[in-house]
């Protein structure tokens, strides 16, 4: 099966490295639009236009299916993308959902999500979340950590005091949602903030579940072929997927 | 006269709070590309090509000058907008050197310049400032000021630490070039980092010295008539244009 997978930048990579270490594919092109990258500040018009022309790139490689491996394109894009594309499109939100009910049964436990300003606004864990009856649920935009992350900091004082303006007053929750795949690379941090009591709920791994729950996809038993394209730059997004993949 | 002034996005408000302030202008047309910024972190031709799609926005307006108020397309895209525009562009790296030469006289005073990371790595600020005979140069990288500027962050530990960590082992310098648009914000908690000592170079200000000295502008003793446009969320523009010009 050869899929594709979209993300503003690189910060997909993180789903990309759950998507391997499962065996899931047997070929990822992954494209990134680093030459427009970040999304998560955009209006959701603007993130609407540059992923259908994320779409028309996919046209060059008959795609099964495609992963769209970033939260702010997932929560605006994802029913024009469905509309366009000729195979499956599956975002991040549906399946970081399914992860959070797997993970947390009570539906008063505290829920911390975090994500760009954009996913946030968008209401879409929220909501979704409301309706499956949780009600304990505490949004926060966190988008200086992306950029954080993108420089390749990922712990110390100033993610501490990022962290401390964040989370003021906040208590210590039961999960964390990592409304962004660029967050994961700052698993560590946030576990450690808050005492290392949270459940968080990573987009990659929640994927590689709903992959096998919803769309069939089981284990290759093979080695991934992983294809790297981006808008600007690929030789970072290598350097990035080296680092961060091994 | 009716100038253009172009940025990636919101920072060039700063140069635009200079050119009003001292009445340079009748009227101010100001764009800025904040559905593709930050520039500071991309690659030299997609800064050119963005800027010379801007060109094209300015042929709609009959302007007599255009300003480049970002110290990023200043210092890759001025040759080729200057190329293909049919008015002269005057970008923001020239009049901070020539700012810093009636500032500091000492060949040997230690200068630090900060901006985004295609900025320094350009090498504009150092190349132009060492054939001037300046041989105390400290050049850093400080693109994480940019985001935190963006979320309306002055002050605070957050900075706190991201000044810690980018000025680790520098000792006062005689002066700061402020060579990106966004760090005038920060010129109180700069300068109270480094103990109050550094004289600072405002793109605004070295603008304003500029244009009077080599295009022969001087006040109208007018008001300025200020039109904002941007390629997306231009009512996110307004707000800050209110907030930082009042």
């Amino acid at each position: 099966m050869k899929v594709g997978v979209f993300d503003s930048g690189v910060g997909g990579l993180s789903v990309v490295k759950s998507l391997i270490e499962h065996q899931l594919f047997k070929e990822i092109i992954y494209y990134g639009d680093t030459a427009r990258v970040p999304y998560g500040t955009k209006d959701p018009n603007t993130v609407i236009r540059y992923s259908l022309e994320a779409l028309e790139f996919f046209n060059n490689f008959n795609i099964d299916l495609l992963i769209i491996a970033c939260n702010t394109v997932s929560a605006y894009a994802l029913v024009e993308l469905r509309k366009r594309a000729h195979y499956p499109v599956v975002g991040v939100i549906e399946p970081g959902v399914q992860a959070l009910q797997n993970a947390i049964k009570q539906h008063d436990a505290s829920i911390l999500i975090i994500g760009t300003r954009a996913t946030i606004n968008s209401q879409r864990y929220q909501s979704t979340l409301k309706g499956l009856g949780y009600t304990n649920l505490h949004a926060i935009p966190t988008g200086l950590f992306v950029p954080l992350v993108e420089e390749g900091i990922f712990e110390g004082k100033i993610l501490e005091e990022m962290m401390n303006y964040y989370f003021d007053s906040l208590s210590t929750p039961d999960a964390i949602i990592l409304g962004c795949t660029h967050f994961p690379l700052i698993s560590t941090a946030l576990r450690d903030h808050f005492g290392g009591v949270p459940r968080l709920i990573h987009s990659g791994d929640a994927i590689v579940e709903y992959l096998a729950k919803v769309q069939g996809v089981v284990s290759t038993h093979q080695k991934t072929n992983l294809s790297l394209y981006a808008s600007e730059n690929v030789e970072g997004l290598r350097k990035i997927a080296k680092a961060w993949l091994n």
